[in-house]
């Protein structure tokens, strides 16, 4: 069977020439998550997740997605005519493996060249080259047939005042100015919302849970254009700009203004950009290929945004713990479910002053559930919470001073062997990297093992990244740094530096049995200086107690537990003033020593 | 003062109008240590370290060495002429910032094109072109004056048969033109002495304790070419060549007869191959750069060679644990010195079956000397041992079975509180990393800080990486397997697989006070695996006791007494066939349970 959306499709494939069409789910902009308007996967397959890539053919379409996915792509694509391909899995081919293998000779190759970035693009590129094949990417053949299709949002910006920024838009852009001066590049194209959103101090509300804007940024030696819809532009963010001295310009614009920016040493990021966007550029202009530069300033919070978000801390702290205490003294005798669960803590976070919005979707997975990394329960469908075995809880908020990433693991009841030294091992993973010092030009890299050694050394494993940088009042995952064992173009060799904010968040995910996953969120600090360099250690940032309740107290070293120790003492100082007599009761029982 | 060589080289640069001139201490071929012929750096300045780069000017001469030579360079160039440069101290120009500096519009830049990669020198290509100066890389103004130079060695080849190599040369040659078909290549040319004797599987003597020998190895589909000086084949080696159809030229000739390779798509490696070499080709052969492909060949060393490597380091700890034995018991009754003790455990050396040479020059140095990580004690210069601090003592044998290198830190009598300290911590490092699991694709730079997080726990850090690759027979130290943080040439990211060796050698170095260090090699091996991946582990192929009389066992934790239990438990067995009654008695103590 196919549906009547991929029928269509293949009819404007056949009508343009095209013999194979590639859907990326994507944005202008490179967004980890995007707006409605950009869900053309979802439109052609009905697959809802966060990571998928369509390949039509003639003969065949096929739905690409990772392991967090598998169960619920099958389930969604039945009938639709696609077959998923699981990425990662032997003998699965890639998309590019796959695309090379039929895009024939004489054939042609087409996608929408603004969903991908220029250094994609110049793979597959590579293979129409190699293959004497055409390559066609300036047609959308999703818009031709989505009558239906989401508008572009445009909702209201605001700006987030010096007092919370640290750091003024004009000093930010002195900044950027140098390092393009640096790079000899005349002017530079920022296309990333986080980067444009950060360096502007200005906030939007454009895509669920990151509070970006649809823009484009345009930084010439004294110029710059902001390219935004109109619309989304209020009296208030209209005087800051223009006291900024920077030109407003429709959204769309920016591609027609791209082709006229001639001759010009024109910095981009190519593993951001979009393709569509540098082939606007006439061929007087000349790349010059680094890095964003806002990447590696944003990156290290600076001294207010670092004392604002030990406040956001609190103030989750306080939220996550009374969650936990309503949780833990409610099982058992209240009716409860994943799903109720996640509202309660929602409403906790909500009571918080100067809270915005949750940072993403709370996962709330009991059991067996939490074995799926990024399980979601909905009103619909979730599972009634018993006074036995785990729930896990990954939540978040923004607020006006940042952004928090939080993961309890809480015990409802009685729990198996298995899950107590499952548990205990993550708790020992989560630790060990808390408590590290290392010198100056260490890279993450250096680091990951300190949480994956103790799965390691039973031969387990977690898949996926340690812990990864968290945007302030921006996407929850941020780049460059992150703790991984490997390279990636997201998270690069990248040195720690002081200022950078990391989640630590090892895990245990066993299928069909339970979910355990320990998240704080690290802030690299100066260390001492000795003959031997400048040392760093981090600050934890996260105010909650671990729960006690599923410790195997002889697994854990005298260091551990010190860490430990000292860490919820911390905690039941801080949260205390917060807290109701019987929560503040109940927390000095759950940060006892051990 | 300015010495008489000094003088007469500038002469020399004064003829043939060369304004900068730099001498690097290297070979044709990157050679980690040179022969006498080579020692140019020692001639003129008098500094016999093995790090050495001069840079001759009019008005200054300069020497680059490192930290380990400083106090010996100060020493040796007194008089010289030279002033020293203290690589890696602040303030300190590298030579190609100094170049960059000193080397001025129309000047020219000269040195001997054999004694650099072709990758440092397009660096120095780079420099002058920006700096509008010439280059002169043809011309050695140091043989013009040198009358006494030593000839290029050339002693007798020998056979390593295949029953010792594991795999016959040609299988070797098939494995190398299969990788070389794979790069589009036609040809390749081999200039790494290491990679052409292991290839061959011939030996020399060439170099003091590395028995290679000097050549260079032209491999064509059809054909191979071995350079080498006739004189240093015998009539065995003469008809294994000629039985594997390798054919002989002589050593000088591969400059002229790279010129005649043509239009070709030659291979070679940009990080070894010398510049001189690559600037003879005619500009009809393309170069396809990558690394050589023996080099990823023969660190994973064949089942053959880890067996017999095994059996060579049986007998290497026999002859340490004897001489551990022999120091122990006799001090403060004996007189002993630094150099006798390493004359005697040569001797014990000596008397193991299929002895040939030790591996390298032994570093046996007592209390503050060890501080020195590369300390020489000398017949005329050395320390007399007291029943007090460390001996510490870095030593390693070659074998027809394979070759070793292990280090002991021993106890003579009374420690104070903080070498005992130290001590534990160096221990506790070289345990943690000897008993790491990990899955198929880690790098060796994510598994460094099992070894370095002791010291870096306290801000205290080793200057050098915490272990190397070990070659067969060949160079002590060989890449690209190696413990360390950082990413290098020779020691880039590389993932560890089984059948690699390399040593695993945390430090701590208190300048006049003390150094410690504990050397074991590990093999890679296989461990199980499951559904997160195949996982490896290491097998200790050191046997020989850990000194516990300076151990604070308080430090360690549960899981590394274990490890260090096991060890010695291990060790103790295996030699006890091989020690005397008294002998045994004694290990049994030393490798007691803590």
């Amino acid at each position: 069977m196919t549906s009547e959306h991929l029928l269509r499709l293949r009819a404007r494939m056949k009508k343009y020439k095209i013999d194979l069409y590639i859907v990326f789910l994507s944005d202008d902009h490179n967004s980890e998550y995007v707006g409605e308007h950009f869900k053309e996967a979802a439109y052609l397959s009905g697959f809802t997740g966060s990571n998928a890539t369509l390949v039509i053919r003639r003969e065949e379409a096929g739905l690409w997605t990772d392991g967090r996915y598998f169960v619920q792509a099958k389930r969604q694509i039945e009938g639709s005519g696609f077959t998923l391909f699981e990425m990662g899995q032997e003998d699965v081919p890639t998309v590019e493996e796959y695309v090379k293998e039929h895009l024939k000779k004489g054939m042609t190759l087409g996608y929408d060249g603004r969903h991908i970035t220029l250094k994609a693009h110049r793979a597959y590129e590579a293979i129409a080259k190699k293959n004497h094949a055409k390559l066609s990417i300036t047609r959308n053949l999703v818009d031709d047939i989505w009558k239906e299709r989401p508008p572009l949002p445009k909702r209201p910006l605001w700006i987030l005042t010096d007092e919370y920024a640290g750091k003024g838009v004009d000093e930010k852009l002195a900044c950027v100015r140098e390092k393009m001066e640096k790079a000899h590049a005349d002017a530079h194209l920022l296309t990333s919302l986080y980067d444009i959103a950060w360096l502007l101090n200005l906030r939007g509300d454009d895509i669920s849970h990151v509070p970006v804007f649809m823009s484009f940024l345009y930084i010439e030696k004294k110029k710059v254009t902001l390219y935004v819809e109109k619309g989304a532009i209020g009296k208030a963010v209209k005087s800051y700009l223009k006291a900024h001295h920077i030109t407003l310009k429709p959204y769309e614009a920016v591609y027609r203004d791209a082709a006229k920016i001639g001759r010009m040493r024109l910095l981009i990021d190519s593993t951001i950009v979009n393709a569509a966007l540098v082939g606007t550029l006439s061929n007087k202009t000349t790349l010059v290929e680094k890095k964003n530069p806002t990447e590696r300033m944003k990156c290290k919070k600076n001294a207010t945004e670092q004392k604002n978000t030990r406040l956001a801390h609190i103030k989750d702290g306080v939220a996550v713990t009374k969650f936990i205490y309503y949780i833990k003294t409610n099982i058992g005798k209240k009716e409860m479910t994943e799903y109720s669960a996640a509202r309660y803590l929602q409403r906790l976070r909500k009571k918080q002053p100067h809270y915005l919005d949750d940072s993403f979707d709370t996962i709330s997975a009991y059991g067996a559930n939490a074995a799926m990394m990024h399980y979601t329960a909905t009103e619909e469908s979730h599972a009634v919470l018993e006074d036995k075995g785990f729930l896990l809880v990954d939540s978040g908020g923004h607020y006006l001073e940042g952004t928090t990433d939080i993961t309890r693991t809480i015990t409802l009841g009685t729990l198996t062997e298995e899950e107590r030294i499952a548990y205990t091992r993550v708790l020992r993973a989560a630790l060990r990297l808390m408590a590290a010092h290392f010198p100056k030009g260490t890279y993450s890299q250096n680091l990951d093992i300190l949480a994956r050694g103790p799965m390691w050394d039973e031969c387990l494993d977690y898949r996926c990244g340690t812990g990864h940088g968290v945007g302030h009042i921006l996407n929850v995952h941020e780049g460059p740094n992150g703790f991984r064992a490997k390279i990636t173009d997201a998270y690069p060799l990248c040195e720690l530096r002081p200022g950078m904010i990391t989640t630590d968040e090892p895990g245990l995910y066993e299928e069909d049995k339970y979910g355990i996953r320990i998240e704080n969120e690290l802030l690299c600090v100066a260390d001492k200086k000795t003959e031997y360099g400048e040392f760093y250690k981090f600050e934890n940032l996260t105010v909650a107690p671990i729960d006690l309740d599923a410790v195997e107290a002889s697994m854990l070293t005298q260091y551990e537990k010190e860490t430990l120790n000292a860490y919820h003492k911390w905690v039941f100082e801080t949260l205390k003033p917060y807290l109701t007599k019987k929560e503040a009761v109940w927390l000095e029982k759950e940060t006892r020593k051990i």
